[in-house]
């Protein structure tokens, strides 16, 4: 089941989305955020709902979250060796590109914007502004200590997020939460998909700059995998339904390129992630 | 002025501290966040509300983030140079202990625990748990690209908390997120002191651990002041009404001792802030 937000008139509506994706199901008007679907002990029943088209709604992010998302660094092994090589990282390990833990780090709630939504550039800020394709994993049932073996019954469903991180203070400021957490940062969308519905394991991540293919991997080479990184948070944090959890980015992000490319006004990132659909913001 | 959160029968009421710390005037009942508090026109008018004994009621953490509070690590000078002594900082960069830039992270509102409260060493996850005593600052007005100048306009008030760290996560992992949030992390409290009432550029700092003083610094001694951090932190970052900002803690944490001395079960730590008072847990 594909979930999303819209805006509807001056609301927020939760909707369901039709498996043609050419229209809308609208639930009830009392649910306006999707934690009331996720802590729900059922899926909503769709019958007698008002049903719109998909082009007359404006979709929103899906989900805003209640605390930061939290976000792990390095988690495909060529984008690790591109990283390394790019000199924007911090305190780099010479001759050590895949680490023994995972890097986590977290983006503010303030960070998330829809699609369509701009990405802010924050020109008096930075200069090197770059984009990150990731499968987000959404928690269901919260709880701590979760064993990888029960990891994936505490999660709900999946959305696409672009990790967008300003290079200069990334590397600058050496922890990456600044760099990472400046307004618009996380464009999130465009829907939100049951677990049910994907594996996981087995999804293409794929990211389009201009039309021209950067990023382009599977979930299979996560080098943390899902079960690892909900085990990893949880050992001491207690998870709480609607947690958000990026699980990292492929090869192919502007530092990788040389020489290096920035994003510039007017630029248009789309992310696809196969059986979520196609995320796409335009910078200013 | 100085406000508390309350335990008072099963609901949490937030208070007013007298001058003599004696005793505690209840706010109305609708009032159970200091969020309202910090996001009124006008502090409460107190005539004809019910006064209890300090003694009579439980102390709460004056105030629950509503999204990750906002760190700086290596704030102070000496502290700087025994970090980078222990061994425990990931990528330190020999020769430089004192950073261009300040080094931000976030610890999740889960963290948050009152005074009084265990902090849980959580044995399972982490064998190095260490202290560190901060004064945190309140926002009251947000606010984008917010100059130095005119920083000090956007504090609500101050606090003191806790930055309980499991200094092997935050080794293991690079990025410190992970061994900054685990849960009971953020002692804080016991009160919440409004911006008129103090002066944050020379307040003392200690912290004892079982009596024996092991932090002794003041603010005046900040590596990066107050307004640096807040025109730093909102340059890209829209700040918000009651989001906390810790200012990192002095010399003396258990990594700087030789041999590293890590918090026990039972050990009590007890932070004073002039102006501000004494937050005690205890380890578990």
């Amino acid at each position: 089941m594909k979930f999303a937000a819209v805006r509807h008139g001056s609301d927020t509506r939760i909707a369901v989305v039709s498996a043609d994706d050419q229209s809308l199901t609208l639930l009830p008007a009392a649910i306006t955020d999707l934690h009331q679907v996720i802590t729900a002990d059922a899926l909503p029943d769709l019958d007698g709902l008002e049903t719109v088209p998909a082009g007359a709604v404006q979709l929103l992010a899906p989900l805003r979250p209640r605390r930061n998302i939290m976000c792990v660094g390095k988690n495909y092994s060529e984008h690790a060796r591109e990283f390394a090589r790019s000199g924007f990282e911090a305190g780099a390990v010479a001759g050590k590109d895949v680490d023994d833990y995972p890097a986590l780090f977290s983006k503010l709630p303030s960070t998330v914007v829809g699609p369509g939504t701009a990405i802010d550039l924050h020109p008096d800020v930075t200069s090197k502004v770059d984009y990150e394709a990731e499968l987000a994993v959404i928690i269901g049932t919260g709880g701590r200590a979760i064993p990888k073996d029960r990891a994936y019954n505490h999660i709900w469903g999946y959305t696409i997020l672009n990790d967008v991180t300003a290079r200069d203070l990334q590397r600058n400021h050496k922890q990456w939460f600044l760099g990472k957490s400046l307004d618009s940062f996380a464009p999130m969308g465009p829907v939100a998909v049951t677990a049910d519905a994907l594996d996981p394991e087995d999804l293409t991540v794929q990211c389009h700059v201009n039309g021209a293919l950067r990023q382009d991997a599977n979930t299979r080479d996560l080098i943390f995998d899902i079960p690892t990184l909900i085990a990893t948070l949880s050992a001491g944090i207690t998870l709480e339904p609607g947690d958000i959890i990026a699980t990292g980015t492929p090869a192919g992000v502007g530092i990788g390129m040389d020489p290096p490319c920035f994003l510039a006004p007017g630029d248009t990132v789309a992310i696809t992630i196969s059986g979520i659909g196609t995320l796409t913001n335009t910078c200013t």
